[in-house]
């Protein structure tokens, strides 16, 4: 085994990523990718728990989001991507966690309580959504994770965890440690084009990693600026205003988006200067990750090949972890 | 494949078999097994999900659940005899599933919320146990099964399963055939000794199929009759005293059966003459099966290579349907 602790992450493939999944996620894994061993998980089956009825959605976005790693920077060689329907211990160590949580406990998880709000169940919660943070703990687990990169929100998901890992050591004997969350140290969260706090593909204002030059320009010219900067004379305001927001996470001239910020303050900048001077230090940022796209996509037989030799290597360590688990529960017998 | 119907039956192993065990469902799969394709389940992952904190308690009942059945007559050259927690397909499964019920659709079923309340659960019900019924779709649907042997009180879970098929062969096309409930023809439920309705080891009303002939005498001569029989002389009750149903089920001189019972109650025949008779007609009634438990007692290398085989045999199965199920979900790309 590695010396290096173990990282578990990943993402549901519901869609191709974006600059909030960039700047929340993605960035962090490439900085990351070199000082631990990192798990990446493609998790296609927990995004069926809210997808059950149109698998094809999911299915078209597992390649999507693989292409979309590689583009950034995650290296294979550091970072092993799998396919979660690949490793069938992770539902097989998820119904031992099933008893050991009630479904009062299930029914009070925050995130799982905003997410039914969010997406309208109320009374009709698929099972398998309501019991996902078992499967998350075995997820983790799966693959002996000390940490777990999560944004401030998804800090019930390691509790959870958590609590699981110490009820399993308290009854069959200490099998797991428990896990930390990573958080990361920039804001984990990109505001949307059109001004809203969050980026995202179901509120239709996001650009996307592979978005090509022309669609980043016009996504670009129509964002949403300060609603009271009606004219360019018009003094205007840089907080919360998205343009502003991007060039500081983007932008490499700190200076020259200084001296903006505050020729818009007192007013004489128009919205269309600053919007080009953005679709620019976007261009300049996406090149690479354009580049590095072109080296992979269409290149099928490739892509799908990691992804099997990631799932595989996964399913390996998932078998070493069920021995474990089947050890210390004592059901030794087949 | 074999063109027989296949059978999927089984017991969660969480103590040895009674004879309420043999009326209810062992006789039965004794007298299935020529006919069909029969896999017995010995459920020790499901008997985890309310005895999670006392594994040995399911370890220490495996093996005397198979010695039950082996010598009962379940012919494992006949059936496929196999423990769960060595299928882990069906967990995976049960994860696919689990998309398609709702949990308000799990908390509605009977069987549930009668064994809520039956384990005094209420508002700490184990998650595992909350979703028990999908992992017993799965447990049928795994092996392909046609017939689900069940007492009347089990039809919801032939429902529920067959809610599940629908929906999934509905989405992600036809997958699996409908299963049908086998009711057995005679009584599926044994009086305890007691008196009470049903035989069972948590009433501590049950004579087990591994009792000895000293054990089964002294239980026979302890039990339950008419409570207004106080003496010979009396008349006596024959409906509803358990030494009578039990000369009905194991007797097979129905002529004296039915003089015992003529004399019995009119009067002048006392319950120490009816026991006795009684205990001579459970011993000629246990003599084979002890014979039989003789042959495999102590060869634990041969329940164990039974059970590994079985359970093997069970596995390449469950693998074939998790394909089937991938390939229907789209889910190939591994």
């Amino acid at each position: 085994m590695s010396e290096k602790k173990i990282i578990l992450t990943g993402d549901r493939p519901t869609g191709p990523l974006h600059l909030g999944h960039f700047v929340g996620s993605l960035q962090n894994r490439v900085k990351l990718q070199s000082t631990y061993k990192q798990f990446v998980m493609i998790a296609d089956q927990q995004a069926l728990t809210d997808n059950a009825d149109n698998p094809q959605k999911i299915i078209d976005a597992i390649f999507q989001v693989l292409l979309d790693y590689l583009s950034v920077g995650i290296d294979p060689k550091q970072t092993t991507i799998f396919a979660q329907s690949g490793v069938p211990q992770i539902s097989e160590l998820a119904f031992y966690y099933l008893n050991l949580v009630t479904v009062a406990r299930l029914s009070r998880n925050p995130t799982i309580k905003d997410e039914i709000r969010q997406r309208g169940f109320e009374e009709s919660i698929p099972a398998g959504f309501l019991v996902y943070p078992v499967h998350q703990a075995a997820d983790i687990t799966v693959v002996n994770a000390n940490l777990v990169p999560v944004g401030a929100d998804q800090l019930p998901i390691i509790e959870q965890t958590n609590e699981i890992i110490r009820s399993f050591n308290r009854i069959y004997g200490p099998v797991f440690n428990e896990v930390e969350a990573l958080i990361p140290e920039k804001c984990d969260r990109l505001m949307g084009t059109n001004g809203l706090e969050k980026m995202s593909k179901s509120l239709g204002n996001a650009i996307y990693l592979s978005d090509d030059a022309d669609t980043v320009q016009k996504k670009v010219m129509g964002m949403y600026t300060d609603p009271n900067h009606l004219r360019a004379s018009d003094p205007g305001k840089v907080e919360g205003n998205p343009v502003f927001v991007y060039l500081d996470v983007f932008g490499t001239d700190a200076q020259k988006i200084q001296e903006m910020k505050d020729h818009y303050t007192r007013g004489g900048l128009g919205d269309v200067v600053v919007k080009k001077y953005l679709n620019e230090v976007l261009q300049t940022f996406l090149e690479p990750i354009r580049a590095r796209r072109k080296e992979f996509v269409g290149n099928q037989d490739y892509l799908r090949t990691l992804l099997q030799q990631g799932t595989s290597e996964t399913r390996a360590i998932g078998e070493q972890t069920i021995k474990k688990v089947k050890t210390a529960i004592g059901l030794t017998y087949i």
